[in-house]
Formats: structure tokens, C-alpha cells, sequence
């Protein structure tokens, strides 16, 4: 059985290389998408590519923008989307893309430490599985991939 | 010309009822919901109906699902989706709701003060307006409204 | 906040009425929609308005058919989907509403005694919420109309 | 010419493995799809991968969600949803398919004892072809694949 | 209940007029749509509207593409679409609003006589009932608006 | 028989008045949509409301944002949308506007003069009538009215 | 350029096949799809594999659903419909799916003579093509594979 | 991770071809769909297939919509629409291209010179990324592609 899954959030942490090497190492078919998870490229692509902007307002409009064709086309195209929020900072985006794919209908697995659970009930609710470590991810992805 | 709108976000400061007064003024012809913010009885709503529960993670879950039964088919049913970002809390379910808006296809207006650009960027940038006070919302519902 | 409701599942109690008494005793703005729950009627309805057949399939097959023609429409006019699991009887009409609304999108609150969450943990998996009783569903509806 | 199917229901007879191998034998391009069909491990999996729970419901739900991300997503993926009702057990489950079947569109075929004829005519009355065997399942898929 | 239906096909017989009275006799609320059933008109319109043309072929396209403007949106908005076949011509647009009723995923009543069974197979099998006469399909209507 | 309708393109003549009073005089039931026609309104909305830009770019970008909130929710609402190709200026967004309402399924009306046949080419193709004069717009709805 | 495309209609004749040809010299990278056109195969499907039936509408109706599962299928699949209407039999089958592109949005070639452009005027107005030999549409699918 | 991208627009310039080259040289995985930019074929296809036309509008009209076979199909095949306007012509279609793509959700990249800015604002404002050069659309399509 094959799958697509994109994993959102928290870009400080090597949990994404986890999921990843965990799925090598069970030999399943799953295609992974993410972001570009380089975060000073993310923030410079729109004035980089598009030109200079004095306001950061600008400035960060157009990374976003940019960072949305690849976001929204990898989501769609996902089987699974899996969220994880990290300890720190705000993580809207992260809580955007949950959210975006909850709109289009695509199942989502949340990551993050049980200290969260209140923040985060509105989307562990909409989740089909709230976990706390990349073992867990894998291990879903094991099962449904049998 | 008559409109449907979604308040999401922020339930610590007025700027719905400031939104509500300014649309009464204007004498716009526009419908409002909301979810409910009165913030205990949206956490005690599952285990208040269906029951108590041990762990804080399945109260949570079981209110956010009632929750969501409000709050998702009001989104569904707005032409405009308006989520505000306050100074406090993590405000996660604010983005998810944006999220869920932009899933679906529905115009987003996202209200916030500029010191939280940078983390709101992605809302932002796939918002139809970035504003920073109700009167704002009011001036640009007044406007597609002629 | 006006709601449609479709209430699904068991004919051979009550409860129907009883959610029906109860959103008229709180003052609700709720559309309520049934399927036909006249037993016989609704097993005799095609060969009575299309001609007998002898095979029992296809008498049923007629009558399920023209019920459908009402239950599916009313099933996607309703913004939640409410399906009641009694004690007796296969019930699979029952189930299989509970999956068209799942298949549409729609929320779904499911009924049931405790002793069936067994078999029904699918469904009630995919349910927004498992109550036991119709006041318990009224007080949802309740809450949700605030 | 090439289809994929999704075999829901029973799990207490070999009706899946006797259409996979008329399926070989007559050498259609048909992919497979189906639950996990251990009864031990699909009733398991939540407790096991996420952590236990006291309540049965609790541990009923988790592991009804994780086994809803193989199944809604390979449902999905299915040109025909295939629904065999047994003998025994309630079987909700399969109903409960067969409806995301219609929800969202997929063809279905139906397989069982002409005994349960009554009971499931809603079902039958949505299907393509209602079948007693998998012999009849496979040569309705070598037909139209002629 | 109410339902909207749209009445398609032959224009030469009045069998609109006794699906109306029988409506309005059993005080159903139904509202009704049909095509302009004015046969000259309908076939002139292009050409009245927009301008002469010389090739009949692009005088019926013009004519058929305002038609469409109608059939078609009043199709999408219908609950039941009413298809009936009757002796004379071809009838093709019958066949044809038949088929875009259930590319749309709504309900279809088919009308014949039993002697057209055969080359209408197709289409009986598409749809929720297969009627004779316009007391059936008003006795339908009445059913499922109890 | 009611429509709704949406009038996009050429704001410097009095096209969707001539349509408008037609329609009045013909006692359809007809309700009209329009983007707002005041040039400079539509202009300056963006820095009016939401603050002040130095470049050009960005001053159009929150005007046309804010516009498109009312364009494509009156676009989305409506059975039919009309489109004026003028003489002057590029006229860009009437094509944006025709092929949006391609995009989500809804009948074109085109209005323009002959000679621009060849540049309107695709947009008359996707068309249900080209038409030229408001007169023949009014006679279309009179005859979808009947 | 890869295409999928389906040929529904007349049976009777080699038109399929020269379409085939055609498209094998010139080397077009396009799949083909076709309903069974064996006659007798086509006819007797249900009940060879169902099960007898006395009354002939059932025998068609068992045939017609199972020959719906490849139809509707490949219909779905193919980027276009390609229609071809004969001389001889009511050919309703034909229209109706055509109806069936239509509705689901599919772009629809239809080949027929002249003399039957009247009564197919609906057919035609809604084609992207309308040819009259299997030449023309191997001209069209050349064009469009550049 | 592979992207499809449709290239819609100017034709009297080689911006598609710098648009290859750059792809090609950067080894990205991207699939190039355009439009016959052949402008005589793409004018004279229609009456060259179908026959001639003593009207210019029906000449148009035949070519248009078999154009449009091969437009639309692509544009929904693709992952991001990208859209050059240069200074000639009308370039309505460009527009009307640019126009589905937001219609059917998927996202837009606009090139042109800044000249063209206020005539544009619409659909610069529908865009993820407003461009001037070739180079700048292989720089996001590298981004993105990382």
C-alpha cells in the first residue's frame, strides 16, 4: 500500500528526518512532502526572487505567497498530513495547515506534547490521531501500510 | 447587497460586539456568527452533556467536537470568514479556523496589531484583507456592500 | 442560529418525538427531517404505486429506491445527521445513512446504549458525538443555537 | 483495461481471498484494496501505538480512527467498493462503507445470502449488482474488463 | 417537506399539466420547472434574439444554447428530475437531461411506456423509479412529502 | 422563474442601467448583481481603508483584494453572468471575470461589438450567447423567465 | 500529449475502429475507452451472472447497472466523450451519456450526419465538436496532441 | 517533487522557451504544458477540420472551442498556471486563462512589464506571485522544487 503524507510545523527539531528514516527502515511505499524547512530561505525567497520590499509587511507577503504553491499543491496531493507543534514560538502556520487540510478533507495526525492538549483541542478533535513522537507517526503509517 | 460573516478568534476583547455595532450603524444588511465565547461553557460543554471524563485529553476532545459542530457549519455557511489575533494565548484554533476557511474556498479578512506580522504571514498572505482594528472590517464591509 | 436536522435509525420508540418536544420546549429554530416511519407503508410503497412483483427482492428493491428519493435529498439539506442504534433488529439502514453523511461531509451524532459501542465504534468514531439518550442530544442542539 | 476495488465487510470467511484468486486466474489488472482484516490487531492498534485507555470506549475510538485513515483513504481511491455481509455479528461496519460509498459517489456491489434480502434493501437498492458469491463478483470485474 | 422537481421531455402530451393538478390537488408543496415547452419559440429563439442565420445548424445551436441557459440551472436546483419518453421523434434532449441529472448526482423518474423498456434499459437503471403515468409520479411526490 | 444575475465589465456607459430597466419594465423576477461601478471608489479603497502605500503595485493590490471579496462572492451567488467587452481600455477583468465563472461552472451572456469578434474569440466560445445590444440580454432573461 | 478518451454510441458500425487506426498512424499517445459492444454479451450480462429473471425489465435493468460500472468508470477517467449517433435504433443510451459528460463537466465531440442535426440540437450546443466522420475526430485529437 | 505547470499567454515572444531552457538547465522534474502557439493553426483549425464558414464569428467559434478542448483539459492537469502578458494585442484569453485557473482553485504566477500594472491589479491581486521575466518563474519553480 502506498501513501502520500506532508508533514507541517515545527522546523527546529529533527523530528521530520525521524519519520523519515523510520519509514525507510520498514521498507514502506510512502511518498513524504514538506515545506522548505530552511527557514532563512523561506523568509528571503519573495524579495530574492521577486525584488526588494521596504516594508516587512511586503517582504514577508511575498515569501508566503510563494511558500504557498508548494504547501497547498503538496497538501492536496497527500494522503495523510501530519501537524507537529513544538515548544516554541507561535506556530500559525502550523495551525493553518492543519486546518487547511481539515477543509479539503484530508486526514490529519497531530504531534505534540500532552502539555499542549489544551491549546490544541480544536484541532487534535478534528485529528484521527493526536501523538507525541515520530515512533507513534511511524508505527500508524506501519499499520495502514500492512 | 446582503452577507454572511464568520467572527472567529480572539473572546478576551469586544472587537465582535464594536464589528456588531458598527454593522447596525451602517444598517448593513448582514448576518453574524459566532462561536460561542463564553470560555467555560465552551470547555465544559462535553463532559457538562455527555458526561465526565478522567483525563483533561478526552474532556477537551469531547468539547471541541460539540464545538465544532457549531463552528464548521456556520464557516461553511459565510461569504466571509474574519479571524482576529490578540496579544494573548496560543490561539491555535484561530488558525485553524483561517485554515479551514482557505480548505473550503472562502475569503478570508484576518485583524491583528502589525507587531505580529512575521508569525501571521502565511494567514496573511492568503487573507483578502489585513487589517488592524473592527472599524476596519466595518469600513470594508460598508464598501462591498454598496 | 437555525439548524436542519435528520433523524435516521430506529422507528420502534420515541425518540424522535422526544427530541422533537424538547426543541419545541427551548424555543429552537430547528428543521427537523425524517424518513418515512410508517413501517408498512414504507415496505409496501413501491409495489403499491409501481405494480406488484413476486420476487420479494425487487418489491424491496422499488420501496428502497422511492424512499431514497426522500432520504438523500433530506440527508444533504440537514447540517447534522442524527442516527439512533435501538436494540433490536440488523439496522444496517441505519449504518448506511451514518456513512452517506460521512461520504458528504456532514457532521453526525450518533445514539446508542453503551452496550453497543462495541460493534458501533466505527461509527462512533466518525461521529462529532455519541450520546445515550435524546436529551442528550437536545441539550447539543441547545448549546449549538445559543 | 485497469480498475481498483475495495473489499469491506465479513472478515470471518475467505470471500476476499477467493476473489483475489479468480482475479489472478483470469488475469485482470485489478489492485486490491482492504481493511486490516486481523481482527486482533485492528481492534488493538490504538491502545498499542497511542497508549492505553481505561474505558473500552476510548480504546474503541482511537483504534476506529486509525483503521479510518486506511480505509477512507483507499475507499477513495476505488473505482467499485465491494460490501460482503455474513452471517453472523452485527456488521454495522460494513453498512456504515457502503454508505461512504454512495456519499461519495463510488459504484458498489453487494454480496450476501438472499435471506438477508429484507434487511438490507436500502443497501441493495443503491448497489450496481447484488451477488451471493465471489464467483459472481469476479465475472461481473472480467466482464467489464473486457 | 418541500422539493423543487423538473419536468423534461415530451412536449406534445399533457402530461406536465396532470403532475401539476394532481400537485396541487393533494396540496403538495412542490414548486415545478420545466423547459419552455413552446415548440416554435423554443426553436426560434436563437435566431429572433441574436440575429438570422443562414445554416440551420448554427440556428439551432443558438437557439439550444439559450434553452440550455434555463434547462440547466433549473436542473441544478431541482431535488427530483422527472424524465418522460414519449411515441414520437427522436427525443434525444430527454436522453440528454436524463444523463446530465445524474452526472450532477441528482434523482431521476423515468416516464414510458413498457414498450420502450428496452432501448431506455440505460436509463431505467439509472434512475429512482420507473413510471407510466403522471398519477405514479404524483403518487410518489405525495409519499415522500408525508 | 427568478435568476440572479451579475453584470461585469464596462463601467463608462450605461449598459447595466439599460439592462436593469429593462428588466423592471418586463416585471421579471430578477435580482442583480454588480461590482461597484464608482471608478475612483473602486480605485482608492484599498489605501483608503487599510492605510497608505508608496508603490503602485501594492495601492492596487488591497484595492483589488477588496474588490475581489465582493466580486466573487456575487459571482458565485448567481445563475448567470453577463460580460461587456467596450471600446476602451484593456478591460482585463472583464475577461478575469468570464473566465472565473467558466472555472466554477456558472452561463456566460458576452456583450460586445462585432469587431472585436477575433480577440473575444475563446470568451465567445465558452459563451451560452453573444450578444450585442442590453436589449437582447433583456429579451434572453424575458425568454428564460417564461 | 497523453489524452484519455471515451466512444460511446452506435455499435453497428466500424467507426471505433477508424478512430483507432487513425490515431495508431499517427502515433498519438491516447487511450482509448469503450463500453462492451457485443450486443448480446451487453444484454444478457445480468442475468448471466445475477441469476434468471421473468420479467424483461429486470433482465435489462441487471445489465444496464452492471454495464454502468464500466461506463459511468471510464467516463470519468477520460479528459474527452467522444458520441457517435447512427441512422438506425432509438440510441438513447448515447445521448445519455453524453448528458453524463455534460453534467460531470467533461468536454463531449459528437459525430453524426447532417440530417440529424435538429433533433440532436441540445447535444450539439453543448458539444466542443460536432463532426460527422470518425476522420475529423483523429484531425481534432492530432490538433490537440501538437 | 515533481510539479506540471501550464503556460498561458503573449505568443510573439520566446518567454516559453527561456521558461524550458531554464527548467531544463536546472534539472527540474516539471511537466510544460502551453497552448498551440501556432498562431495561424490555432486560428484556422476549426473550419480546416469541421468545414468552411462564411462568417468570421462561426470560423472563430469552431476554433475556439477545439482550442479549448486542449486548454482546459491542461489547465486542470496543472499544479500552477502561469500567465505572460506583453504589450500587443488584446490578449482577452490570457486574461480568460488566468480567470479559470483561479475559478477552478489552482494557483496563478503572472509575468509582465510593471507598465501594465493598473490594468492588471485584478489579476495580479488573484496571484501567488507576480513576475517580469522568465528567469524570475524559473526561480520559483527552483524554490519550490527543493
Amino acid at each position: 500500500m502506498d501513501y502520500s503524507i506532508y508533514l507541517s510545523g515545527e522546523i527546529h527539531s529533527d523530528w521530520r528526518e525521524q519519520i523519515e528514516s523510520g519509514i525507510k527502515e520498514s521498507g514502506l511505499d510512502i511518498t513524504i512532502y514538506s515545506p522548505v524547512t530552511h527557514h532563512e530561505s523561506s523568509d528571503e525567497v519573495g524579495v530574492k526572487i521577486l525584488g526588494e520590499e521596504e516594508k516587512p509587511f511586503w517582504k514577508d507577503h511575498k515569501a508566503a505567497k510563494i511558500n504557498a504553491i508548494r504547501t497547498n499543491t503538496l497538501i492536496q496531493r497527500s494522503d495523510v498530513v501530519v501537524v507537529r507543534f513544538g515548544e516554541k514560538y507561535k506556530q500559525w502556520n502550523a495551525a493553518f495547515d492543519a486546518g487547511i487540510a481539515i477543509g479539503l478533507g484530508i486526514p490529519l495526525i497531530v504531534m505534540h506534547d500532552p502539555a499542549l492538549t489544551h491549546p490544541l483541542k480544536e484541532i487534535d478533535g478534528a485529528a484521527m490521531a493526536v501523538t507525541e513522537t515520530p515512533q507513534q507517526v511511524v508505527e500508524i503509517l506501519k499499520y495502514i501500510s500492512r
